[in-house]
């Protein structure tokens, strides 16, 4: 039995997620199609991130057990040729029978885009969250180092999830200014959070970023995370930020 | 009467095109329409560039004329109010009556982007031209040579143009690497073709970037370049590039 590891990209704009979901359009069930197509038998993956509906990564991680012999290096344009151009998968890579992708890595990089003016461009709409209001970057920088470290991060933790254990280690949590220009005569300032941590509670870095967004706006004051940090409540927490402005971006093995 | 410029942008994918077409949705129409709504009369808007179906801009330049006294400071908001998120306005000015968008430009600048590796990212699927065969850039740039100046540029003119005068002046056509960032782990290295003139013809821009491409791939010689320019007939010319890959960058006054 081959394991073969999969790196790929996709626009989260159109599936519902990562995870297979009854009669919706998922990038595991994409992928798993794909499979079914190029080996003719049902190939299951497994995956470093189950992303939401409408977030994207550049750097999803897949493995799957299969005794096809394709060659390694000629399963990302076999598998591309079944794929919508939504996804693309960039590399393939034989792994030892005992790599999972999920329980291997070490740590998961995310990054969030937030645009912060009066009109956004239409070019980063789908990988931006609109906020009119000037935020107050300063601060948000400051409540973000209480977040960094190891804790328990019940209170940014969705109501729906299954995770077991809340208590996870944040190693970088960074807030800035950068410009992203998609024709030549166009650079739109956007604020990037950037968020590095061992493992992530469900829609965890989306409540994170919603609850800095209220630090930002002069709704929360840095003492009020700490509380929030500290009283493992989910209902404490801001507002979770929508799902288009995440991107997963590296995954560290 | 009141005559007001506005510059706007839009994500060309879901767009017949800037001009109006029967049960289709131009960027005429959705601005025109948000103007109806807003003023509550039939305006009339004048675009300096009928964009096609696929092709974006971040710098067209429409006007239009109107009785409402609506401060124009207030005017980007109010329609951006009416229209979807793929298309903004940015500006709104008063200009003096005799202002014509169209004919009141000096020059015009668009970009093409080529995306030229053998796995295009979906981050830049609607943007740009996926070439996977490798491109010879300095044949490319000779080329490209030719095309600058005052020409007849027939051969480069679509056949079902309304065109009169096939003489235009290219000042500049550029040809180089750039580097795009969509999210931060990710450095997209694209080809951008970037052409400033008095005028162009009906798919000008896409015929000559679709030429010079055969130049790239070693289909054509910069010899070949010069004939099918002095031969001033569109069969001699190369394929027509595809849409999305341009955009309306810069209208100069």
């Amino acid at each position: 039995m081959r394991n073969i590891k999969l790196v790929l990209q996709y626009d989260g704009t159109n599936f519902c997620g990562y995870e297979l979901q009854p009669g919706k359009r998922s990038v595991r069930g994409e992928i798993e199609k794909a499979l079914h197509k190029l080996f003719k038998i049902k190939t299951r993956i497994i995956g470093v991130s189950r992303t939401d509906s409408g977030v994207h990564a550049i750097a999803q991680v897949v493995n799957f057990k299969t005794t096809n012999q394709i060659p390694t290096k000629r399963i990302p344009a076999a598998l591309n040729s079944c794929l919508k151009d939504d996804i693309r998968i960039l590399g393939a890579e034989e792994k030892g029978k005992e790599f999972n992708s999920r329980y291997a890595a070490k740590s998961k990089e995310y990054e969030y885009l937030i645009f912060n003016g009066a009109i956004i461009p239409p070019s980063v709409r789908r990988v931006a969250w609109h906020i009119k209001y000037k935020l107050d970057l300063a601060a948000m920088k400051e409540a973000a180092k209480i977040l960094v470290g190891k804790h328990d991060f019940s209170s940014f933790c969705a109501s729906r999830s299954d995770d077991k254990n809340f208590v996870k280690r944040i190693y970088k949590l960074s807030i800035k200014k950068r410009k992203l220009a998609v024709f030549s005569g166009e650079k739109i300032d956007l604020v990037s959070v950037r968020v590095k941590g061992d493992g992530f509670l469900y829609k965890m870095v989306r409540n994170m970023v919603g609850t800095l967004m209220e630090v930002g706006l002069g709704n929360k004051i840095t003492s009020d995370i700490k509380n929030i940090l500290y009283g493992r409540n989910r209902r404490l927490a801001g507002r979770t930020a929508p799902s288009h402005g995440l991107c997963l971006i590296k995954v560290h093995y």
